[in-house]
């Protein structure tokens, strides 16, 4: 007997049709003689609708308030999959964060998870139950409702897998599993059986959305196997774990990223300590800096240039134009149509000819190259925004060319 | 400096403008330098919105769950109403039932409050709060959500001002008060500035539909002191109190109530025991009875009529068809073309006149009584529904004549 902890994202129990699919998998599960917990997030909008009728009353609502009004809204779908369960003929209890043992820090609105205490959840699983937990919330030690932020719920599954040592913890969602591209854009796509964490994780951050960051990391400390699947497929999905047959394949995965601003900084001058005092004030201000580029520039200055957000391009022009002496304001600009194209995979560490691959498969392409920056699984390039599809796909057929 | 509890209902809060309509309410009491208890039930139809929910899934839906769905309705209305209450500059908190100390019976659907630990809403009084809390909604001793009920706020607020001492139970509704009869049908119905428990008790189970009757029983229990008042003018309402000002009225109200089936069996074999047989029978499938009379039937037998609701009549019709040997099913009658006309006033104890006064006012009329049924406070008739408002309409101007 395995335990297992299942979560659905909001799509996956939208309606009632869909909790009825969703007990139907988490039956079957119990029925092959598994332990079952299962995380829920709230019913498709929901959320956003909460959101909405808080809009309605204030601009800025109070974050702890904001938090009871939400957590409201996985309350209601845990209910409903463990009426659908009950409905079947199946024992379930729905229980929401604090009844889960799910304590968090005070953070408002992005608490994390500090501890789990399954005293219940065991009990419940003792008497034989299907455990239903409500996703995205807990209490904090003042006994307040506190949410993760979104996409949380993932955290909250991967959180109760590593405190009640499932074997594994099964993330459905509305994709099949995590792709080497976005399979909308580049038809030779594979799905992945497997991946590592760290590859995950640097996918996860590039943009692929299959799942939340958070609970990548969480997953890899305290060594929880994940498997992404979809709810509405019965077929494997990508296991996530830590150690993956390497041989297969050298890259995991091509992805863009337009979410990038560029900032160039010319003509600063050449003394101790200014790329401290830049990239300072900017960490003040919660902005974080990607991809930075330092090159010589004039008699006696340099050149610097960096990747944020594009939401926070603004403010980041901003700290640089008023807060920085040795920098003359005109000198500062901002570009914003370009994108972050990246390869990922573990194999790379071991293989020195990626980059490469990858620069001569945009060569071909006549695609120019404006920065580069690598890590040990991760090769990013930013190029001009326009060419991003094209890109990926050229990356992805030199890297993955479709079997004949 | 007073402790006021206040009590919104749904209409109350039913959308952004009558949140606010609330939060300025309370705000003014706050402002009046009172300490303020807030509880509030769920927005307009949520509960009915989370029953539809339910349906869908599930015919009969396992009680303790359906307590979790319909208890995240309360949790929407608190996060507003206290948002909103920040909004205009004041300090606010939510609290849901657990969080502020409801302690229930086990009972999911229909719970009893057993106890209110007050710790937290003190501390959080003593800290300047205006507390927002959950109506309706507790937890029992398993850690479980439990609901009180249809009405379950008015009584979630009555607990909470007897655990707090309270000086004043203020229950804002969408009508201004407790009115001697129903004010559309009765164009001299008159406004009650007070009223006793046991008044109360009589015309809430009569259908008067102002205040929860159990919240009513546990106000005269503890003492503690009413105001039925509306959110939407700021009148005074009327204070349900102890000791009220006798002189003033013979009569509190007239009402009638149409959920009323009248069952007769006749040739019921004149042997003992044979009234225990029907009623425990009856009682064993939760049926309550309301009016009974026994007359002599013919030779060797009588005659039985009692009145149910109407909910339960084809339950009870059953009951006695099938059950009890020494009925002949030829001669169980159902009617429900019956209304209960009902006139309240403890004064009437100390005034052997009243029915007769009531008897006149219905032979004026011509309307025939099918039933009487008495008690301290009340004298109960049982007519043709046809001729119901009628009656109200001549009983209280007989009773309460329009003043000229």
């Amino acid at each position: 007997m395995a335990l297992i902890v299942q979560k659905f994202g909001g799509s996956s129990v939208a309606n009632a049709d869909r909790v009825r699919n969703v007990a139907s998998i988490i039956t079957d599960t119990y029925k092959a003689g598994n332990e079952v917990v299962v995380v829920v997030s709230a019913q498709g909008d929901t959320t956003d609708e909460l959101i909405d009728k808080a809009k309605e009353i204030s601009a800025k609502p109070p974050k702890r308030e904001m938090d009871m009004l939400l957590a409201s809204g996985e309350q209601i779908s845990i209910a409903l999959v463990a009426m659908a369960i009950r409905e079947m003929g199946y024992p379930a209890v729905s229980l929401l964060g604090w009844q889960a043992g799910v304590l968090t820090s005070s953070d408002y609105g992005s608490a994390r998870i500090k501890s789990v205490n399954t005293t219940r959840i065991k009990a419940e699983l003792a008497k034989g139950n299907i455990v239903i937990v409500a996703g995205f919330q807990g209490i904090n030690k003042y006994d307040d409702v506190t949410t993760l932020g979104r996409g949380g719920s993932d955290t909250s599954a991967v959180a109760l897998a590593a405190a009640l040592h499932a074997d594994k913890c099964q993330i459905f969602t509305d994709v099949d599993g995590v792709y080497t591209a976005d399979p909308r854009k580049v038809k030779d796509a594979i799905k992945l059986d497997e991946i590592t964490y760290d590859e995950m994780l640097e996918l996860a951050t590039l943009g692929a959305q299959v799942l939340n960051n958070r609970s990548v990391e969480m997953a890899k400390k305290y060594n929880v196997e994940l498997e992404v699947l979809s709810s509405l497929t019965r077929q494997p999905g990508t296991m996530v774990k830590e150690v993956v047959n390497m041989e297969k394949m050298l890259v995991r995965g091509v992805t863009k990223d337009v979410n990038v601003a560029r900032i160039s900084i010319t003509e600063v001058p050449d003394v101790p300590g200014i790329a401290f005092k830049i990239f300072s004030k900017l960490a003040a201000k919660n902005i974080n800096v990607d991809i930075i580029l330092q090159s010589v520039g004039r008699e006696g200055t340099k050149d610097i240039a960096f990747t944020v957000s594009k939401d926070n391009a603004d403010l980041a022009i901003e700290v640089l134009k008023t807060s920085i002496a040795e920098i003359n304001p005109d000198n500062v600009k901002l570009d914003t149509g370009i994108a972050k194209v990246s390869v990922v995979g573990a194999g790379m560490e071991t293989h020195p000819g990626a980059a490469a691959k990858m620069f001569e498969a945009l060569y071909e392409r006549n695609i120019n190259i404006q920065m580069i920056s690598t890590s040990e699984i991760k090769i990013s390039v930013l190029i001009d925004a326009e060419y991003a599809d094209e890109a990926v796909a050229a990356i992805h057929a030199k890297f993955l060319p479709p079997v004949e």
